[in-house]
């Protein structure tokens, strides 16, 4: 059996040990069209912030070192330009050599990946985008000579680019065309990460255009202008499907080569995998693009099986993601509010904001964390978070409730690990559960931020159940204020009609609710209580 | 409605505030013998190691806090003396007052937990132990004035005193009677724990009973006679249930009150929540003692539900565990390897050492994991972990899988965060579930680190396919030595029978074994590699 791997990165290396495992004798030739194979391509940005010190770290293996454990033959610098169906051959041009020559295969694995976006904005050719090692190195040597910077693109890489070019020393402003940063988040929860940005001095312009790129500025499409020795484009990635296309090979409307769920292309003899692709959404079922390392290394183990004659499923992709943003964390699986709301699909959110560790354990601090649910099942469609700590694990466990279809209310039944330094007796995802239960059989009702202006219109009452004090700091426009100890006998002084209780997190205002629901008022929580309104309402502040 | 809970920490206070959101106007009334209600008892050893400052940080909750916010009755140093069933009363002690009464109930909720062990051994009365404020409070006075200490037990609160009196910069020895710390885990897993200790410079005395307590001193039955001028209590815990007895409430053969999925105990009008009672063991379905905070705090909530007319199911408790130990963690749930061996039930065994986070991040180090599985449906019956770092996120993650009945090869397709700080593109989580499979479907085969001396006994070869010069440094006494590299030139060399495979964690021994097989050869993997081979022959080593 010949087996011709074209792209020797993530999906396809994992595709090529695999198939070494399952086929001892087969012969495997990784055509790659770059200097490097198997490189860190997610270490990328800390090679450029020097977090990651030497260059050699991101260079995981070595034709030379495939050769002698795993029997590949790896071949850099050789771009494949065509595929002949019918011959079953490749056209390969060897940079190196100065050589073209024709390669045959049984079967063929296209892990081609995907390329980074460029506007069509006058200056973009001055604009670098980061893909691979000898990117890296372009910008890293740019930086070095740069003291301002311009990053496109407030996306995971485009935030991972700001945060390790401010880490370099450079002067970083980050330009957004929509209202928020991390847009797999909802607003609210992607606000703390633009306000802590802000904080370390980074300049964010959310929902900026940019007009043209200048010598050594950038020009947005208000007019302002941007100081920028480098101007980096993250603005999204295209799969880089040219081969694929020539070939007659089914893609996606919006791109993406079309694969069953044995990783197989319209051509059976031709697997295709990772960004290349298009992968199954978990919650919907339908095709998406969703480019990241962890499907594209499982796909390449299940191309390899396929090839190998196994059965293979490849399941769904929730998406799930986590980025470090200059000490903070923020992480997200499945799909979120607005997705949600725009697809018109009845859903249940829960915000809540406890301590990632128990109190009284030095250095607890808050996570905000949120649950989306389906309102007609209890499933679980998706989950955020942000924070310093806890978070990633958090959403690891809410990835896995999600894939094993668990219903939001059985959370409060995990059993998770405690101890005061790890997490909370009852566990942050615990108490998801918790109010998704109560939510679910009724026991209390809540309404997001973004719905409580029209309530109030409708004649709806925010109720403040904060201590005085704690009023006086802060307090949501027009609130009234009744604190949660002495509540009972105060009962008489609530307008009529519909009262919007809220605290500062939502778990006073639980106990507030409940009582005012046992006597008869229609309450609701504010849920996340005042920290996510104000984060909420800050997003209203960006432009 | 008329409801007395007697005991005021996590299950007793979870239900009583959890009742109060849903009956209003119930009269609830608390009794807790002690000086304090609500207080930090997993807080307690990092009090006396001074990582917690204040004593103040321990006490969560005043009575009078309780009564403001949530109406209840807190009556703290009121002793509970027996119950009168027939009447539905209690009878009280107001040790403040020095008073007794009798209490009404409608409902009875009995959360009086566990109460250390003490063993008879002369001397034991110097012993002290640890359940609540007044107990660290002693033991915190009594380690300022010495300068060495005898931790017996080697449990979770007994490792935890030994780390936080080493910590104060006593001179700690352990004494445990079995031959490993931390008894949940295996002892391979275990070991790890045990080196790290020792290193620190803490004594640890495995497979050691206590003969006597003297003065100054602890005396093992070997006679070796160990400094102590702190002994330190901490071989188990055994339900409080003298007031469930003397009521004639039932209870298991080992202790522990019998309860329904609803938390009733034989009498439906009383109520028995956390360490008191008997928990469903989630593997077995069978009762048993699981004294721990999660299912404490959980049953209480549970209780409230059931006396405020709701349908309850509590479902099984997986035993999840997690502790530091002076910058190690190790975590744990379901059941482990020797537990299923001593059932004779069929299962596998899967180790690994994967890094916690990319290896070209700095920082990254090695896990130890280790995921039990069902031999007869591929479903998780236990995990175990041990490193510095994501140690208790992977624990977590796989509790949920296992608690969401998912198959052990369904790990390969988890969708987990990805970030080279976090983790890395294939999860160890993900590995288990390559893994598994692996072992699921027949492409590879292991065998576990006792097994090895029978299977050499019965004519297998123990292949090292590590390089030249790692088989120098460290080899299993016997192994023969051919590198994987080149390994495919080498077959002749092999002599006939089973080979055992090994190189240090597993991952070239996989691609050796695969060769092998291809070649018909009956070749398996040492589990977990030399690494797990190594920690489970130095358990040999304690005594």
């Amino acid at each position: 059996m010949k087996v011709v791997i074209v792209g020797g990165v993530a999906g396809g290396m994992s595709a090529a040990t695999r198939l070494r495992r399952l086929v001892p004798d087969a012969e495997i030739i990784v055509l790659e069209k770059g200097e490097h194979v198997s490189f860190a391509n997610c270490g990328l940005p800390y090679y450029i912030g020097g977090t990651i010190e030497h260059r050699s770290a991101l260079l995981l293996q070595t034709p030379e070192h495939l050769r002698d454990r795993f029997a590949l033959d790896v071949r850099v610098r050789h771009e494949v330009l065509a595929i002949d169906r019918a011959a079953r051959t490749v056209d390969v041009r060897d940079h190196r050599a100065g050589v073209d020559y024709t390669q045959e295969w049984d079967h063929l694995v296209l892990s081609t990946g995907a390329a980074p976006v460029l506007p069509s904005v006058p200056g973009a050719e001055r604009a670098l985008t980061l893909r691979d090692v000898a990117d890296a190195d372009v910008i890293a040597e740019a930086a070095a000579r740069s003291r301002t910077a311009v990053v496109v693109g407030a996306g995971f890489i485009g935030l991972e680019m700001a945060e390790n070019l401010h880490t370099r020393g450079l002067s970083v402003a980050l330009v957004e065309l929509s209202g928020q940063v991390l847009p797999p988040l909802d607003p609210e929860m992607a606000q703390p990460v633009t306000d802590h940005l802000r904080a370390q001095g980074v300049s964010v312009n959310l929902g900026s255009r940019i007009q043209r790129i200048d010598a050594d500025t950038v020009v947005l499409d208000d007019g302002s202008i941007l100081p920028a020795d480098l101007v980096i484009m993250a603005i999204g990635v295209r799969p880089d499907s040219r081969l694929a296309d020539s070939a007659g090979l089914t893609t996606g409307p919006g791109g993406g080569v079309v694969v069953n769920a044995s990783l197989r292309t319209s051509d059976p003899r031709i697997h295709a995998v990772g960004d290349l692709v298009l992968k199954t959404d978990a919650v919907s079922g339908k095709a998406g693009l969703i480019p990241l390392a962890g499907p594209a290394n499982r796909q390449g183990r299940l191309a390899a099986d396929a090839i190998a004659g196994r059965a293979v499923h490849d399941g769904g992709s929730q998406g799930t993601a986590v980025i470090g943003v200059l000490g903070l964390t923020a992480a997200v699986t499945g799909w979120n509010e607005k997705r949600l709301r725009a697809a018109g699909r009845p859903h249940r959110i829960v915000h809540i904001h406890p301590l990632a560790h128990a109190d009284y354990y030095p250095g607890a601090a808050r996570l905000a964390l949120k649950l989306v649910i389906d309102a007609q099942n209890d499933q679980i469609l998706g989950a955020q978070a942000v924070g310093t700590e806890g978070v990633d694990k958090r959403i690891d466990v809410l990835a896995t409730a999600m894939a094993a279809r668990m219903r939001a209310s059985d959370l409060l039944r995990l059993d998770l690990a405690y101890a005061p330094q790890y997490g909370t007796a009852k566990d942050p995802v615990n108490l998801l559960g918790y109010v998704a239960e109560n939510l679910a059989n009724g026991t209390t009702a809540n309404i997001q931020w973004h719905e409580v202006e029209a309530a109030r219109a409708a004649g709806a009452t925010v109720v403040d159940v904060c201590t005085a004090a704690e009023f006086a700091a802060e307090a949501i426009p027009g609130a009234i204020n009744l604190p949660l100890d002495g509540l009972p006998h105060r009962l008489g002084e609530l307008p009529p009609g519909r009262l919007i209780v809220h605290c500062q997190v939502g778990q006073r205002a639980h106990s507030a609710v409940c009582l005012l629901r046992a006597h008869g008022r229609d309450a609701v929580n504010l849920d996340g209580g005042l920290l996510t309104w104000r984060a909420g309402s800050r997003t209203r502040g960006n432009r």
